[in-house]
């Protein structure tokens, strides 16, 4: 567990997973068994424990107020429910090393049991977030949420784009990043605290944000399902291009991907399963082109830069063993897919 | 069409709909092809009509800013996401006379679609609402799925209580009625406007949103799908326990109900489909039972008191032509199952 090395933080996250239980547990019935047993499953918390880091450092290392605490709470329900709702529209098998909810208990419990957490999300920071913070936290949804509409409608040629592909990411995963920081940093500090430093802490969420999708999208192709806890090449699979494969694209390598890559869903989307054995051979293949075309080694390098930005931004804020900790962990985010 | 009789408000809702039909088609491809088809469908547009007549009220009958008309919108565009995701936990065939977006468009889809309006709705509320209201409607959210999911969790023995059944009422409908009405009673006007005014409003909204909703449960078992625009009878297929038959229970034949309940219920969860004509004649069964034992009339005469009530709350408010047309549309609204 990647926080296992920083037990003050850990500490702090053991109070975030207790409100977030007792968060889960409230519907009472099969709503609460799913989300339950999903909750307990292994998770990385960084939006939770970026959301106590950013207000740690605001105020000097101090424990987390409870306010804080709920309210990271809140960020995890807030991805936990998008996690539930994505796996229905992608039709996603594995979720967090267990079954996707919806494939355990139907499509119609499982919308319920994310729009349970939505509304868990926004009573949460309706109650304990300053207004205007509370307001950039819905608009925050709204992004993430265009953005998957945009995966979901994005017509063919605008998918080889990697201006278009970033966009995406942000929206997917650098919008929440930054305002898991940015919640943070302003509600630890009254009005005459530092407006500056929020402003660069959430810069730097954005930043680790692009970074960790770069690298969560090369571990799709080129992880083991071990590790991701998903099942592999789900985006290829479902025709959608990442990183890796935009970049070999570029470098020459285009027709001959799209040739192997439209066998690939067409195959997958044919009715009555797949044939595993040509799935895994086609698999093979577009792995060792997108590799020998550099895409993989080009993805991590644009992850590296992204992370960079963010130690830069790091070394603006005054030292301290929190900072210390966020520059280990993006260290040790990136590192996930060398 | 409810609002024909009012031009003043049938214009001021032609505006709300241009909101709707702009906000609909952003997505562009398959999610703003159903969407739209949707929003053209048969609509009351009773809740984006109560914000709008909320305002007018508060400012002697001015046509609403701009600004109101965007909120309103966005309260139809919530409570359209609601029925988009409630149809696909109901498994409903049918909505607004037309087949429910998921039987067209497939249950990943429809997800999609209901979590952009809620994603539309929070940034216009966020864009144009003050911070104290754009908080209140998100806790909104909140009761409304909460009611959602204590349906769906509710054990067997609360379902035969009236208070249950109120309190499901409330959460359902009531509270989105009120938050209609208080946003556009409080957004109309500045800090100096009558605080009470606003308080009488919301009140309003309450009481007729419990009189509606019984009235609509009323004709879910006794109306004709042609009014109605849904398949008849969802709620006791589902098992779901409305008013009418909770009070012919308590009347003496909760036994008998039961058992032909059951079987209802059982039959429909059946695989491999319904026989049309032993389903019929059980519904048939029950209708008679409900009707012999008081409990549509129980129903509707709870219905005229809440409607009742709304009215004593509108002799609070200066006489206007905008306060007879609420007198007269509640009243409309009850006389819908008589």
């Amino acid at each position: 567990m990647i926080w296992d090395g920083f037990p003050e933080i850990r500490r702090e996250l053991d109070r975030v997973q207790a409100v977030i239980r007792a968060e889960v547990t409230r519907p009472g019935g099969v709503i609460a068994e799913g989300l339950s047993e999903l909750a307990n499953r292994d998770a990385k918390l960084l939006r939770p424990a970026f959301t106590i880091l950013a207000a740690r450092i605001q105020t000097g290392g101090r424990a987390a107020e409870e306010r804080i605490i709920r309210l990271a709470a809140a960020i995890e329900l807030l991805h936990i429910a998008s996690l539930i709702h994505d796996d229905i529209v992608d039709g996603a098998e594995h979720r967090r090393g267990g079954k996707a909810l919806h494939r355990k208990y139907g499509d119609r419990t499982a919308v319920l049991m994310g729009d349970f957490l939505f509304a868990r999300c926004f009573s949460l920071v309706s109650d304990y977030a300053r207004p205007e913070n509370a307001s950039l936290l819905t608009g925050t949804v709204g992004h993430l949420i265009e953005s998957e509409v945009s995966e979901y409608t994005a017509d063919n040629e605008s998918e080889w784009s990697v201006r278009k592909y970033l966009h995406r990411v942000i929206g997917k995963t650098a919008v929440l990043f930054s305002l898991s920081f940015h919640i943070g940093a302003a509600e630890a500090c009254d009005e005459n605290c530092d407006q500056r430093s929020v402003e660069v802490l959430r810069r730097i969420g954005y930043n680790i944000g692009i970074g960790f999708q770069i690298i969560d999208d090369v571990l799709d192709i080129f992880g083991e399902q071990r590790t991701t806890g998903k099942t592999g090449a789900v985006d290829l699979k479902q025709g959608i291009l990442t990183l890796p494969v935009i970049l070999a694209a570029n470098n020459g390598q285009r027709a001959r991907l799209i040739r192997t890559l439209e066998k690939i869903a067409r195959r997958h989307s044919r009715k009555g399963g797949i044939n595993r054995f040509w799935e895994n051979r086609a698999l093979d293949e577009v792995r060792t082109r997108i590799e020998e075309a550099g895409g993989r080694q080009g993805a991590i390098a644009a992850a590296e830069v992204y992370t960079r930005r963010a130690h830069r931004e790091l070394d603006r804020l005054p030292d301290s063993a929190d900072r210390a900790t966020l520059r280990s962990v993006t260290a040790q985010l990136l590192s996930r897919a060398s």
